[in-house]
């Protein structure tokens, strides 16, 4: 068990620089901290490289930390590497997961350039819930290693699979494999209640704002909307992908 | 037009302590700000008590503020008076709402204890969105002239019916008026996809770690699940909602 004293100490500073989406790429690592989400992690523990504990944090009995890289460090240190006001004071370092195989998935969400971290994590949460097999996000969209990311994902980054790519190129890839491809519209689309559940698709839902690109939109099977029947002038994306994500597994 | 230049004068003392529930409820009114909010409760101009505008901001040519008491502030007024980082210059002071009639609703949300600012105005959001005839919020609910929620409802909150309410009571009530009730709850459900949608319906949402308090589930007709087909715990209660509202409406 390591322990580090002082704020200056190197490796407390490289897991500074984890807040930022360069210094994760470089290092393939990223940080996350709380209580539920280092327990969230473990149950998938070779992902964690460094659990990082405040010395004067009794960790649950339960936690099965076996073979694990244990540091422990001051409340300051734990401080100065948290972006939360509150620290817990326990802390994980994380390795990237990337053996995913998105091409044998058959139901699948694609994210094209979500922007808001809080948006992303609850939309990762959803389709881990409604069973997805995975994630591909296109360019544009927040990094998922973001920690707001993985707060509001409540640790569903960890149990779905999650990859970046290019958007146009998967969704020839599906549409090879003859998987229904659903774009999202308020124009020119077709009403998500048109269309009955089934066992594989791929759904592509949009920016806050400006919604799916226009190329994407164009390779689609067919692109829905949901009715808006009151005074609100759209609904949130993370809303919208629970209702069409539930209403097509079914 | 009035125009204030001291962040001491009496009417910019009043205008901060808006931002606490204790001085809304003496007073009757709150605060909004922000271009859109204040352009979404000009279509219901008879809310708007006083229009409060930077000196150096040009109002938008559409607007119609005819009739409206506009006061001019300072950009250090209005940074006093807001709570958002980079105040846009318009805010507007705004009279509660109290000529509704939920005995006339046929479909009703009724909120138990939610908690999150952002969680309710989402909920809100996502209620007009599916248009619920009115919401009604149970002790415990975060106050909806909370300026968090009132931003996350984005308008919302101007066009739908919201009262609070004793939930028990007014389950009761619809009970009477032989709508069906439905609670939501993890233990002892069925899964909302056995309910068919319906013309009326009272769907009671909960608190976000505890759910819907146990008295109220005794009274309802069913208590409805969503099935969680993956690795995550539970859904965000605003996503929860969404997926309820636009399945029993159909």
């Amino acid at each position: 068990m390591d322990r580090i004293e002082s704020v200056k100490n190197s490796k407390v500073k490289q897991w500074r620089k984890l807040h930022t989406k360069k210094e994760r790429e470089a290092t393939g690592t990223y940080i996350i901290e709380g209580l539920h989400l280092v327990e969230e992690a473990l149950k998938t523990k070779d992902i964690i490289k460094d659990l990082i504990l405040c010395e004067d944090i009794t960790m649950p009995t339960h936690w099965n930390v076996d073979g694990l890289n244990i540091i422990l460090v001051t409340n300051e240190i734990m401080k100065a590497i948290s972006d939360t006001e509150a620290p817990q004071g326990v802390a994980a370092i994380c390795e990237f997961q990337n053996q995913h195989t998105p091409n044998t998935w058959k139901k699948i969400l694609l994210v094209d350039s979500v922007q808001d971290p809080g948006n992303l994590g609850t939309i990762i949460r959803t389709a881990d819930a409604a069973g997805i097999d995975g994630v591909i996000l296109g360019e544009g969209t927040v990094d998922h290693y973001n920690s707001k990311v993985i707060r509001s994902s409540q640790g569903s980054i960890f149990h779905l699979p999650i990859v970046k790519g290019n958007l146009l190129e998967k969704v020839m890839d599906y549409k090879e494999q003859q998987i229904p491809i659903y774009g999202t519209s308020l124009q020119n689309g077709i009403s998500y209640n048109e269309v009955k559940s089934t066992e594989q698709f791929c759904l592509i839902i949009g920016n806050e704002g400006s919604g799916v690109n226009a190329d994407l939109l164009e390779k689609t099977d067919k692109n829905l909307f949901i009715p808006i029947y009151g005074g609100a002038e759209s609904l949130n994306v993370a809303i919208a992908t629970g209702i069409l994500l539930y209403h097509l597994r079914g």
